[in-house]
């Protein structure tokens, strides 16, 4: 039972089978879309039915790609809390999945499908969490996972790939050369390419993020959602799931406005934003403390910057310093955020400040993880 | 609103009134227990209803301490997934908690209603995750939390309590000594003693997970729960749960058979069990890898030895050497487990290998915590 009708590629427009392994666009290398025959999800299955089923992110099945659900992986991922900082400000607290960080969404997902076409062993590279969750949920499934990561990624991250039986390459650089890495692997072992977007089906599960926000806020969108860029998926994944929502006419009205914030060390979306570019440039010497937005280029840039401008978001970035301001506020009201998540309240602030935001808009900020797995983070934001 | 109708003392039987500030009974110096009007509870408020709210611990309100909805400090503590580890054995996943364990519960309650009677500064010793998640909830509902704990805990523990603000004391010694250490700091200061089951209410949170099991079972009894007892709060808590949930007549049948497992290198509750003891002797040098179990005399020592006696359950104890290979054993399946959580595996395997249990049995375990607040007790698991 499946609701997809084809994969496509938003680059060129070429259009694939629903079934059969993909990875790019043969026609020309761009990131893959899941398509779904929208009228039927429509005739299937209403948010009232919705509401009855489990609180875990599968409940959104029609609007997912796993064809037979007994082979969804699941670990109780997704279905997180919405909790109010302020009557107008609600943060979306990922750290409450599997890992510890929303990258469980899109290894559950991407993990499921995997094992539903029959594939063994996947290779990723990762600034760390995905790499985590990967090895978690592949473990799960009796999937190998080779994972490439930057030996400087945080220490949470290499043991959890270890302890849960990856195949981990500790790579002398950032996400970038990791990738370099995998290609090679892949190319010598046959392995699945299972890093962002070169798989069309991470993404899915990212997209239930948006689902969530728009149930738990009453079928209701909200004016912005705020969004800690490195590769984009998540932010890419909103705005698919709020535009499937409003098409099968669960929700209406605007779409919020959706806005990205980078650290200010790697910032290539802001930067294009701002030039008006539609894909960013590689940031060279890309450094911050919130290891996950150490992405220096990411494959889905045009997509994000689409995003941002067809919904009248921005792109902003916020200082080390900032986001370790940002984390012990945060935990002074008792929330556990990463870095990458700290950042949204800096980006919040600001635009508050700047009047680009009012105190009257209602904001989703996006913890994107637990600080609990950045001990180091935790220890500077102290000092 | 409450359906609170009175505290009471299992020990000699005394009662006090439903409002005020309570500890220790009065007259003996026991633990204190809140009782509820049960028959009106079955009049408020049925199992459908329940199913029809939000997936959190609070759900299940009517059986809950808190008279004014408005003092629940609530960060999405609860409903934790309950994932088939096989046909008949299932794993009560507290990793997904708020600070990564099940703490998380007695603190939220244990808060909420320290804030409704105007409590400002709460102080407890702990052997660690109790500690973080009291310093967690406290910071949410502008509570000072004072917080003592064995030198030798976990560092993810002292880093927590001071990230969410506590004052916190490291002791050379075990919860024994911090808890003496806290005595001296009530008497002088004035501060609560939110200690275990040295006030009513963190227990009452702590049966949340009775009740969500019985839930998530379809409101169906198993034959057995395995819980790692250090305090022992949570399996007098479940026992309390499901003996509530069978008076409202939302389940029916026989309790579960409750069976608790401890470290072998601290096991008092299991030699009191062994010897048909009624309360259990202080436990020496205590020592192992699972610091939530280093606990060498609970204060509700009775009540656990009660509830094994009455439900047919035994206790039983874990090596060092068994738990992490426990551990690891689940981390290839894709499930993190604390050291305490992979014991119950431990103890489930060798009660079915004694015949005590079958693999006919359908039997709960709890896995209390995320093994990523243990970086060593992994880093062991892989040695």
């Amino acid at each position: 039972m499946t609701f997809v009708s084809h994969v496509s590629c938003p680059q060129c427009g070429a259009t694939y089978g629903s079934e059969g392994v993909h990875n790019l666009c043969e026609a020309c290398s761009g990131p893959l879309l899941v398509d779904y025959d929208l009228d039927r999800v429509r005739g299937a299955v209403t948010k009232e039915a919705v509401a009855q089923r489990a609180a875990s992110m599968w409940r959104y099945r029609e609007l997912l790609p796993v064809r037979d659900e007994s082979h969804v992986v699941t670990l109780g991922e997704g279905f997180t809390p919405l909790i109010p900082l302020s009557e107008r400000l609600l943060l979306k607290d990922e750290g409450l999945n599997p890992t510890g960080t929303f990258k469980a969404r899109g290894a559950s997902c991407g993990i499921s499908r995997a094992r539903e076409l029959g594939i063994k062993e996947v290779a990723l590279p990762t600034a760390g969490n995905a790499g985590g969750a990967w090895a978690c949920y592949g473990a799960a499934a009796g999937i190998r996972v080779h994972v490439a990561m930057p030996s400087d990624a945080p220490e949470a991250n290499k043991l959890e790939c270890l302890y849960y039986g990856a195949d981990l390459e500790l790579v002398d650089g950032l996400i970038s050369d990791a990738a370099a890495l995998v290609t090679r692997g892949i190319a010598e072992h046959g392995w699945f390419d299972a890093a962002t977007l070169k798989e069309p089906y991470r993404i899915e599960g990212k997209k239930t993020l948006g689902f969530e926000i728009a149930e738990q806020l009453g079928w209701e969108m909200p004016d912005a959602i705020i969004y800690p860029a490195g590769g984009g998926v998540g932010i890419i994944g909103i705005w698919r799931a709020l535009l499937q929502l409003r098409d099968i006419d669960w929700v209406t009205g605007d779409l919020p406005r959706l806005i990205v914030v980078q650290a200010a060390g790697c910032a290539p979306l802001v930067k294009a934003f701002d030039e008006g570019a539609e894909v960013s440039e590689f940031w060279p010497r890309a450094e911050t403390i919130a290891a996950g937005l150490r992405v220096p280029k990411a494959l889905g840039d045009f997509l994000v910057l689409r995003a941002m401008r067809e919904t009248g978001g921005v792109a902003v970035s916020a200082t080390d310093s900032e986001i370790l301001g940002a984390m012990l506020h945060l935990a002074k009201g008792g929330i556990s955020a990463a870095p990458e998540g700290a950042a949204t309240l800096v980006a919040y602030e600001n635009l508050v400040q700047a009047g680009v935001l009012t105190s009257r808009d209602r904001v989703v900020i996006i913890n994107t993880g637990s600080a609990q797995k950045y001990p180091d983070a935790m220890r500077a934001a102290l000092r």
